[in-house]
């Protein structure tokens, strides 16, 4: 059954849907008509299904069949902090990151960044992180924040706590990923969240900022990966690792 | 250091760099000259270091200075058979695979396949993974096989020994792949096999042939993984476990 994505999706009997986004996909892209079923989700957990019960061009009301709130299970909170790379696209990344179940995306401007992406960009972001919620069937939405100088980050998100911090880096002293996440640390709830560097790898003094904040340095075995390889191989294995 | 590919690579003292490509990218693109020093590899585990001593628009001679073979370590052989996607590019999913560590890639052509490759696009995807292998800094090449279809790829493979297949399926009975690749297998080495479905995934006669042949169908977790994502998720999985 289609998905649609509604803010104001609650328990009640009638609805009425009038993103101009969704209303598109409904009409033009599916075709659907009066009397067909849909599913509609708000990013917050409540699933339900719906019926057409009018179209026109401007809205599609809605009768809610079935209401149901899903919890969410106990695994972490996934955050990727990401350098926003020069050749492969960020959206990319963002559309895997989420269909892999991240939670908090944060695109990053490091010191060898040499992407300066004007801030609007985040609506664009948020558009793809969207259609891939959508598209994987995730019950909660993630969080795209607006790109970021990396001192800025470290400084906003080590006040957090519960959070376990990663820097997978090329050089010095490091452990590999599945044994930084071991057991112990697996059986807390919290959040974990990855750094991942740009072309060129993070600077020594971004490595030591982090490392100061609480980053552990973790290896991603011997090959170098691309950035965007590396942000989808943290997001795949810890995804797969607490499925 | 740039790292270049070198068929002939061996425990001599000068060898001759003719190939097109390799000379485009060392001469055009990276503009090294006499005197410049650079790695070279073979795809089998030999890494060397070596001095310009020559350089023509035909060839390169260079002079060896050091030479070692690196014996590979003890984890086991990645197989990554995957249907051919129709909006992603397979040259994408080739890319993160072999810098994620992929040893054989089998483009497949199955029920649910729309597109229908010529023979000779295998050239193309053998470039793509000759330069992830030198990206990536691995030292084995991985083998990329040809666009055959299911059936004929299915009745290949299983005449093969120690080889354990894995079919991540959306329906049915499965386990975590994190199950799926507990200590007893991992301690093992051998050969691990995986099936990536196309949008739509495999036909129900497609899952039934593998599981006759031996794959243990597994879920990647609750979203719904497109193509791509669900390739180099599972490569991404196998090689931090084994990191």
């Amino acid at each position: 059954m289609p998905r649609f994505f509604i803010h104001q999706l609650a328990r009640v009997d009638q609805l009425k849907l009038d993103s101009k986004d969704e209303l598109r996909h409904l009409a033009c892209v599916l075709r659907l008509k009066e009397g067909d079923e849909l599913e509609l989700v708000n990013g917050c957990g409540d699933l339900a299904t719906a019926v057409i019960v009018r179209l026109t061009t401007a809205f599609v009301q809605l009768r809610i069949l079935s209401f149901e709130h899903i919890e969410r299970a106990g695994a972490p909170q996934l955050l990727l902090g990401c350098a926003i790379p020069k050749r492969s696209k960020l959206e990319d990344i963002i559309d895997k990151a989420v269909q892999l179940g991240v939670d908090e995306f944060f695109p990053l401007i490091t010191e060898r960044t040499e992407v300066r992406p004007r801030p609007q960009i985040v609506e664009r972001y948020r558009k793809v992180a969207v259609a891939a919620v959508k598209q994987s069937g995730r019950l909660w939405s993630p969080v795209v924040h607006p790109p970021q100088l990396f001192p800025e980050f470290i400084a906003s998100v080590s006040a957090r706590t519960g959070l376990t911090m990663f820097i997978p880096w090329l050089g010095g002293e490091r452990v590999a990923l599945r044994q930084a996440l071991s057991e112990p640390l697996r059986s807390q709830a919290g959040s974990l969240l990855f750094l991942i560097g740009p072309e060129g790898d993070f600077s020594p003094r971004e490595v030591s900022l982090a490392c100061t904040a609480g980053a552990l340095p973790v290896s991603l075995g011997d090959n170098i990966l691309r950035v965007d390889t590396a942000a989808i191989a943290v997001s795949a294995f810890t995804r797969l690792l607490y499925a």
